[in-house]
């Protein structure tokens, strides 16, 4: 047993703990709204127990209950400064998680494993935004986000179009010839195809490019590397050996962000979607209405609903509060099968 | 997402956490034998450094650098508070960790996944003392814990014997009724085999009986308890639905207590191994040696070393300090092959 390996034990240890840290504040965040006010004498004496109970070894129970004393000080003063609480899905170091600090850098960002688990936490009230990504330039749409969308009650109040450049990260000390194996999500993998034919490394699925970078810092496992952005690198202590290595140069994603009740301020975007018949010429009137009237289209996509069922998403400049804008969507709803207004808001480029 | 849910998943959070704070102080007090002094500014600023750079999320940097703070200032202290560091195989709560901590309550008990782990340690000097079960009056001999004996240039210098009562763990909440499965070592689940079959619990092998109760607590999988013993429940915060459930009552186990060095004082037990030839009144002979000196002998034991090659472990009462004693040792060795004491001691029987 060297000192090294003590020490890379030890390290690996820290990261696992301030992890856990972190995930502890988030959950106890969320307790906030499901009880009467911050502070719960006895939940936080039952607590302090259970830590003495356990402190019967090396770390003695002074030092752990007065860590404790500090923790849960610190889980009042979060609960009390009562953050926006916007859910993500993803690990911490998300490109989702850069996409909420983008928009709101004092927001308190909750990776939860699911998207459908955002959508919900929204429309519960347990979170005020979720943040979604919807299309990618070289992925395409997010299906399971769109299916989502095209059912939702929660309303688009942001958008974020975000720059996805992909590093190649390591732990510290990895020797660099070493490498043979870059995990991270199958998509990011795609991306960067030709990167790791011409660097001969294999490719290692991963359920996510953040989740992946945590792998590395947390298991270290030899001669493996992970793909994902520089966020995942500078929370998880790796060191980048390359940024920007997708194959191609303009790839970009777009996010929604999501909330139950619209905007204040109108914003001069709008998304909606609706349904079509199966039938000719059914969705060409809709368009002609919105040619007509001089509204500049920035999406249209079409997403598979039911068999013989599409539900299409419309994106246009304006807002709902121009006359113009308002007499088109009126026409609009005239013509389609359940249009609706997934909301107005104004989109950040970065 | 309701409060119990969350307060649950806080209460495992905080439950790995214990554990990663247990183990950072191991390893901590490890590193202490291979550096110059407790104090590395250079590595606490290291870690301090990454810490901060974690911490950009909801637990905030002002938080994690001071909670580290506090565990850097715990770690310098037990390093410099020197406990008398002894090894054990196992997971804490193993009843091995009992046997350390009846032998020397104020020790540092460390855990080791490998009995040769804990050999190796002593020998190398990172642990000053290292306990390893011998035998058990249901399981016999520990074979893998004979078989280093056999050639380990360790001494003998403390024996405990203890008590094993068997307990049935759950989580605190667990209803008793819904309980199907029990987690435990193969060798404690045949300890309770009667009691599983009239309880209609399914058994489910788990490397260690601790690892189960810890396994228990952190993972809280539904319907399933742990077999381990009552310090393992204190530890974990389980409940203990019943106590004593081993078939047989008897039931206890020997530990001896390694060190590099003989002790001081010569005790009134001595363990000794050597081998004997493949021939008729080999062992007799040296038997003999023992029986005419009035030496009572507590207990032989052959383990299979080469083939047709047996080591005998010998236990007697006495002392090598008694000439009686000496005089039977040294007549003996002339009997048989490498005769060689493991140590004279003292045995505490609880």
């Amino acid at each position: 047993m060297t000192l090294e390996r003590l020490r890379a034990d030890i390290d690996r240890i820290d990261a696992r703990i301030l992890s856990l840290l972190e995930e502890r504040m988030e959950k106890a965040i969320l307790t906030r709204r499901l009880k009467p006010g911050t502070r719960d004498p006895a939940r936080e004496a039952e607590i302090l127990a259970r830590v003495a109970a356990r402190s019967r070894c090396l770390a003695r129970e002074e030092f752990t209950t007065a860590l404790y004393g500090s923790i849960l000080a610190e889980s009042r003063a979060i609960q009390d400064a009562s953050p926006r609480l916007v859910g993500f899905q993803g690990t911490h170091g998300a490109y989702s998680e850069s996409a909420v600090r983008a928009w709101d850098p004092a927001a308190a960002a909750i990776p939860f494993p699911e998207f459908g688990q955002v959508f919900d936490g929204v429309r519960n009230g347990s979170l005020d935004f979720g943040v979604v990504p919807v299309e990618n330039t070289l992925g395409g749409i997010v299906g399971q986000v769109n299916s989502i969308l095209v059912t939702t009650e929660l309303r688009v109040v942001a958008a974020v179009d975000l720059p996805v450049a992909h590093c190649l990260l390591v732990a510290p000390g990895q020797d660099h010839r070493e490498i043979r194996t870059a995990y991270s999500h199958p998509q990011a993998l795609a991306q960067c195809r030709r990167f790791l034919e011409r660097n001969k490394l294999d490719p290692v699925e991963h359920f996510d490019t953040a989740g992946a970078a945590r792998m590395i810092a947390e298991d270290r496992p030899k001669g493996a590397a992970a793909i994902a952005g520089r966020f995942a690198a500078e929370l998880y202590g790796l060191e980048i050996i390359k940024e920007g290595i997708q194959d191609a140069q303009n790839n970009r994603t777009r996010f929604f962000v999501l909330s139950r009740e619209a905007p204040e301020a109108g914003g001069n975007k709008c998304s909606a979607v609706f349904f079509t018949d199966d039938k000719a010429g059914a969705l060409f009137r809709v368009l002609e209405v919105f040619a007509r009237s001089g509204i500049n289209l920035t999406r249209i996509e079409s997403v598979p609903n039911e068999p013989g069922d599409y539900a299409i998403f419309l994106d246009f400049e304006g807002s709902d509060r121009d006359p113009g804008v308002a007499r088109a969507v009126s026409e609009a709803s005239a013509l389609a099968r359940d249009f609706r207004m997934l909301g107005c808001y104004t989109e950040a480029r970065l």
